[in-house]
Order: structure tokens, then sequence, then C-alpha cells
């Protein structure tokens, strides 16, 4: 290691500078989303454009591509192998690739036309009209295409784009992915809506006062291992997990009086997300390896909180008695048989993000197909509304009235988020399969769940997963964690085992 | 003005840049005494230390002595006269002296040394252990002087550190005017100390519920003039006023649910500090003279709400009915006659920031002595308690039994912070001579307060005193408002009226 210590450390001290600068970045968004007056909205603009500008400047400096080169050199005249330092070149390349290879011009046009259309999106969605979105939905999907060509011109435009939210992976891979689960998700469905089986969801209705819900959550945040020593939970239009870093890991979350469950689920899925931030491996800090895997991976945790710990029967034969006594009266006439039940409801809905965990993939494998197509111009931009509507009856047997509900519900779009939804999916199937390999290490983990100990879960997490960081590309890392590779069965088993009992199909 | 536009529009863009990044910095400040988790302590301190370092990078850039030598070449050339130029340029100068002067090295260490100095003060104060404290006081005081010193080696290093707070002063003609207001204040101290009236404060015990005293405290800021919209509120341990700039200011307070006066006249303080910044002038923001004029000056705000409103007997002719109803059964004994005597006691007392008027520039005038001493190597860190101890006793006939309620209980020094205790006097004095005049233009203006209107004062300062920023230096300034040069005969002269009146002394 000494021999090269020079070259590599200076360029681990650059890239911590890059992270420390995107540290005070995710603070100011945290407080833009829960603190700051609205007076200072154009104060934080120029704040944030300002510190993104020299965030950019500073990691793409052009010193970078030599110390790579004299780096990479010394590693193999000296022929020294080493995990870290080759994870780390890895990391820090691609994404050094990804950002100096597209022309300024270009970055500032995408940046623009991102801004326009988010805007055109805003107003067709108030105004319910797609017309006023598709011109700007097609300059963005060009500019990308152009993007996705400046940084590989030798793959398929979407599949560059996709590597921004997963590495390893490509859309013919996820396309066959996905096919069994639609096919069977699909299948499932359409037996439980013919079941005669109902859950009573009216056991559910009820007021639940707002600061009782705080201090519940925050209870159940603290009891699955939210260390608030790094962190702290506020509230926000949107729940989201951000912050400062690994020590300053912020998440939050929205009320609602008539529904305790909607902050709830809420809350455990951030806490999932910040666990795997407060769990990173703390010597590695400030290196390109030291963070999360991928968008998918970080999904993946949030979910197996939310679904498979917060959906499960022993999570609830802790927590039900729990919330009986803190919101009496609601909740009164709920046993534990109805109240599992009337939470794990299917049914199909329009929205994506109000979606059960059954119906949730199509919603996702919808908008897969679509972006997909549209980059490889098998369909237009103004085709978007009737495919959307005819793929919702195929898959769900449900047709939304207005594109409101339909094509203009999400936000990525308008924010030259392709590539990214397939990562939700993506993330629920990881999920799956982690938590089927703890169980196989550890076939008593659910009991745990009932006597409100989470430790075992987490350490298991923390040292197979969050400890190592993008030190592996996520293939590798499933592979080693579950012994398989990528793979919907599992996820899909446990839907039509799980789903079937409850509607008895 | 075009003739000069190029390089003056250069100098002020640069400049908004320094201004952005500094109000990233208040933010990142604000969080850390109001939110952060204190597991992200080390993390901040890198941030801070990484960004005061690229902000003294961008402010010390060489490109501005060309364009200050530049600017002033052609306004003389082209002979323009203007005042506004002229201003922003001496204040520009003024700092960039002061920062270029300063190796960015030095810079870097003291923000780091800072951070450690705040958190070992935080423990030292709790544990009540001034030794976990000196190492690094004694660390701060010898950087500091070594900055002193790369400024002006010419000059005293304390007088150079207090320029940093206020201009055009030193610290003999500190000490000069300092000398009869503590010979004045010692001597009235003792005539009140062996009155036979004294005031019944056990009117004001009783028990005051937080939430009920944070509305109480919003709803007076709120008619005070802070304006929401662009600032907010907050609990930390020190009360403060700070955020990011004029549409984002962040006051802080402080709740003893047996004692709602300590929480209130903190929220009042803070309200006058925050009424100054929100008043600045806002078609100048991001220029050098869009800031408050100094730190005594902007005491004088704060101070002048705090005493010369908060304290005056038409003020709590409109509150304490209100105060009554808010917080029954407390207070029911209270007359408004004996409630103004009690919450005019005149008591020696250990905190300076519990002090009431006429005792608290005593406390000051200590802590200008010492760090002056300090400073000029006449005592130690390791002296400081016992000197400290000592002099109260001298002063105001009292011994602190430790040092939590002795040299320990102010942040500004483990913040690096000397030469600023002065200006807390300097304000009041200032404070006085401004109500005076503001009485002379309108000698009713306190009738407006028993009717909970403060739009004319407000009116006045903000015309007289905010829009004014920094386009005077702050001799030009006092002596434009009030007729007259600094001076504490108003002020002392005002605490022996209404104190002798109180007390029939």
């Amino acid at each position: 290691m000494t021999e090269i210590s020079a070259s590599y450390s200076e360029l681990l001290e650059r890239l911590k500078e890059v992270e420390v600068l995107g540290e005070v970045m995710g603070i100011l968004s945290w407080d833009q989303e829960t603190m700051m007056p609205k007076g200072a909205n154009d104060a934080r603009g120029l704040q944030k454009s300002l510190l993104s500008g020299m965030l950019h400047e500073k990691f793409t400096d052009k010193i970078f591509a030599d110390l790579i080169t004299r780096i990479r050199s010394e590693l193999k005249s000296k022929n020294i192998t080493d995990q870290i330092i080759e994870a780390n070149l890895r990391e820090f390349s691609r994404s050094y690739n990804r950002q100096t290879k597209v022309p300024k011009d270009l970055v500032e046009q995408i940046s623009l036309v991102e801004t326009q259309a988010h805007a055109a999106w805003v107003e067709a969605r108030e105004k319910d009209q797609f017309a006023l979105f598709a011109p700007f939905l097609e300059k963005l999907v060009a500019l990308k295409k152009k993007e996705s060509h400046c940084i590989d011109a030798a793959r398929s435009p979407y599949d560059v784009q996709l590597e921004g939210y997963e590495v390893g992976l490509n859309s013919d891979t996820i396309a066959k992915i996905f096919s069994p689960l639609k096919d069977g998700l699909i299948d499932l469905i359409r037996k439980i809506s013919s079941s005669k089986s109902k859950p009573n969801t009216e056991i559910l209705k009820g007021r639940f006062d707002i600061s009782k819900q705080k201090e519940f959550c925050q209870d159940i945040a603290g009891s699955l291992g939210f260390n608030s020593d790094c962190g702290r939970m506020d509230q926000s239009v949107h729940p989201f997990c951000g912050g400062g870093g690994m020590t300053d890991v912020r998440i939050t979350t929205r009320f609602n009086e008539d529904d305790f469950l909607s902050c709830l689920f809420a809350v455990i899925h951030e806490t999932g997300h910040a666990l795997y931030e407060q769990g990173l491996p703390k010597n590695l800090r400030y290196q390109p390896i030291c963070s999360a895997r991928s968008m998918a991976v970080h999904e993946s945790q949030s979910l197996l909180w939310e679904k498979q710990v917060g959906l499960s029967r022993e999570f609830w034969t802790y927590y039900l008695p729990r919330a009986k006594e803190t919101f009496d009266p609601a909740l009164r006439n709920a046993s534990l048989d109805d109240f599992m039940f009337a939470i794990s409801e299917v049914a199909a809905s329009f929205i994506r993000v109000d979606a059960d965990e059954v119906t949730y993939p199509l919603h996702v494998i919808l908008r897969f197909e679509i972006e997909k197509d549209l980059f490889e111009g098998k369909i237009e931009v103004s085709d978007i509304p009737q495919i959307w509507n005819k793929r919702m009856h195929e898959y769900l047997r449900i047709t939304p009235a207005t594109n409101r509900d339909g094509c203009l519900q999400d936000v990525h779009w308008s924010l030259g988020l392709f590539g990214y939804f397939p990562t939700y999916n993506l993330g629920a199937i990881y999920a799956s399969q982690i938590f089927h390999a703890i169980e196989r290490d550890n076939p008593k983990i659910k009991d745990d769940f009932s006597k409100n100990q989470f430790a075992p879960l987490r350490k298991w997490l923390r040292v197979n997963l969050h400890e190592k960081g993008s030190i592996l590309e996520t293939p590798a890392l499933i592979l080693e964690i579950t012994g398989q590779a990528l793979d919907a069965e599992i996820h899909l088993k446990r839907l039509q085992k799980k789903y079937g009992d409850y509607y008895g199909v």
C-alpha cells in the first residue's frame, strides 16, 4: 500500500471533499422540505445552485484522470491486488466517466428542459391535459438518448440510463425477470378478486391523535434500531430519508388524523433506508465504496422492513395491543386476525404510491415497458395515454377516467428520471430473496418480532449487507448473501402463499 | 454608472457568491444548535471547515485587488461620486484586507478547533469541569492572536479582534467609556441594595405551561413585527438570531416551566435582532453594504426592544392581562404596579443572560477586562476561574460556587468570539441614545405600546437605521440618528432615574 500511497491518498482526499460538500447539499435539501420558511425559496435556490456547481467542478476535475491512470499503472507494475482499492477505483471511475463524457452544453440543455418539463407536467396534471406535457417529454427523451450516446455509444440508450440507478443489469434481463412475475401476479389478482373472503377495513377507521402517532412511530423506529444519536425524524409533505451522511440520517413522515397506518408504514419504510445509511462501514467513510450499493438495493432495505416486518403477524402480535391502548377508542373492534387481513387488503387502484404489495409491481412493469419502448422508438410519446389505459385494463382490469389518475400521476419523467421505475420492483425482489436467506440462517427470526426484538435481523443485515457498502457490485453481492442470482421466483411464491392464505385462493 | 459597470458588476457578482455561501454556513450553524443529532458533530466540523475554506478562498481571490484598483481609478478619472459604490468599496476593502492577510490553513485550523472547543465547552459546563475546556481555550487564544498578528502586527491583538465586531473603536477608548459607567453602576447598586423598598417577586412564581409559553411568545414576536414568512422560531441551549439571510431569519429561545419571563425576554431580544435583519435594504441584497452595521449596533436593536419596550409599563398595560389569562392561576396576585417593580428587580446574580439591566453591564466589563488581559498576556487561561470569582465579588458582592455559574456560563469563547462581549454594553448605550432620539421625534411613542402597536417604532427604526445597512460607518450613523457621538451618559442617567424611582434612591 505504501508504494501507491501518494496518488491514492490524493484521490481519496479530493473525493472526501466532494462527499462532504454532498452532505451539505443533503442538509440544505432536508431543511427545505422540513424547516425553511417559504420566503426563503429563491435564496435557497441560489444556495443549492451555487453548491452543485462547485460540487460538479470539484468532481470533474481533470486531475482525476491522471490520478486514476497513475494508480492503475502502479498497481499493475507492483503486482498489488487489493479489493478495497479496486472497488474504490471501479466505483469512482464509473461515476467520473458518466459525468465527464457529457459536454457541458448538453448538461445545461437537459437541466433547462427538465425545469420546463417539470413546470409543464405540473400544469398538465392540474388541467388533465397530456398534450401540454407531451412536447417536453419528447424533447427530454431525445436529449437523454443523446446523453446516453455520449456516455456509451455501444449500449442501448435506455440501458445507459438504467445504469444510473442499478449497475450490472440491462433492460432485456429485467424484462425476462419481470415476465413470470407479471403473469403470476395477474393470475393471483384474478383469483383474489373472485374470492368470497373480503377484509373488513372498517375496523381501521377512527381518529388518531397526531402527537400520539408521532410518539408511537418514534418508539417503533427506535425499536427497529434507528439510532437517534445519529439521526432524527421530522414531518414533510412527502416522506423521505436524507440528511448529512451516516452520522446524520434524517427521516420524515406525514400525519393523517384519520389513518395512523399511512404514517406508520412510511416511518418503517424510511427507517429501513436509514438503517442502511447508519450501517455503512464507518472505517471507510468518505470513500466511494462507503455508499449504498444502488437505488434498488436501497429500496430492498426499506421494503424488507416495511413488508416483511411491518406487515407480519408477529410484528402486530406485539404492536396491536399497544396501538389499541394508545389510540383508544379507535381499533377497539379489531381482533389480530381481522386486523391482519384488513391491512393486507389487495385491491386494484389507479395510483402507484397507494397500491398494495400485490398490485404494485404491475404499476411498475407498465411504466418500465412504456419507457423502454419509448427509448427504443417502438412507440411515440403521443401513444402513451392510450397504451397506459389499455395495459391498466389488461393487468388490473381497471381503466383510469383521467390521465391525472393515469400517465400523468408520477413526477419521475418530468425530472428526466428514466430507468428509475424498475428499481422499485428490483428492490422488492431483492428483499424477498434476502429475507428468504435470513430465514434460512435463522428459521425463528420472526418469533423475535413478537417480542419487539429486531437486533438479530438488524445484525444480519448490517454484517451481510450494510457494512459491505459498494465493495461488491449488485449481482455479486446478491449472490454472496442469498446464494442465488436475481430471480423473482421467491418473491412471487411469497406473495402467492401469503395473500393466497388471506383470501383462501 | 455604465462606464464602470463591467468591473463593478463583476465585483458584485463575485461577492454575491460569497454572500450565498455565507448563508449556507448560517443554516449549518443554526442546524447545529437546534436540530443536529450529537453524533454528527465531527461531520459538521468537517463540513463547516471545508465551506469556510472555500468561502475564504473565494473572498480572498487576488482578482479583487485588481478590480478595486480598476474601479477606483475609473471613478476618479470620470469624476464619479456615488455614495452606494463608495460604501460598498469601503466595506468590502476592510473585510478583504482582514481576510487576505490570514493564510487559508490558519482559517481552517481555527474553524476546526472552534468546533472541538464548542463540544468541549458543552461537556465542561455540564460536568462543571473548567479543565476540560481550558486546553481548547488556550489553543483558541493562541490561534486568534496569530490571526490578529497576520491582520495587523502594529496594533494590539485584542484591538484587532475587536474590530471584527465594531469598527472605529479600540480597547482603550472602550475602557474610558466604560469607566464612569462602572463607577456609576457600582454606586447605584450599593444604594439599591441598602434601600428599604423591595419588589415582591413571589407574585411572578407559578407553573407556566411550555406550549402556552411558546404560543404566547410567538404571538408577541408577531406583534412586534417578526415576519414568519421569512423566518422561524426554535429552541436551543443559548438563544440566538441566525439563519440564511434576510428572507430566512431564525431566532431561538429556551423554556423554563417555572419562569415565563426568561423565555419571553429572550424572544423579544432576538426579535429585535431579527427585525434588523429582515429590515435590511432588499434592493441591495448580496451587496457588502446590505448588512447590519456592526455587532454593537445589532445589539442596540435587540436591547432597545427588550429593555425600552419589553420592560416598559405601557407594554405590560397591554400584555399583563393577557399573560394572566394565558397562565392562570399563575400571576393572579400581580397588580401592574407590583408586577412592574418585580420584573424591574435589581439583584446581583451569577448568570449574565439572566442579569437585570443595572447589573448586566458589570458582567460585561468583567469579561472585557479578562479577555483583554488574556490577549495581552497579563493572565493565563488557568487563572480565569479565580479572577472571575474575585471580580464578581468586587463589582457585585457575590461569588459563584461553581464555574458553571461563573466562567463556564457563556458560549462565546468556545466559538472564538473575543472582543464580542463589549459590544453588549456598547449596544445598550447606543440603544439608550437611539430611544432618546425617537422620543424626541415622537414624544408619545410609548403610548402605542399599551395598544399593542409597534408599527410607528418599527417604521422609525426601519427608515432611520435598518434600511441604511452599512452605508454609513457607526460613528456617522449614530451621529446622524441621535445628533450625538457615543457617550454612556444618557444610558447611565436613564438607569439612575428609572431604578432610582423604583427603589426610592
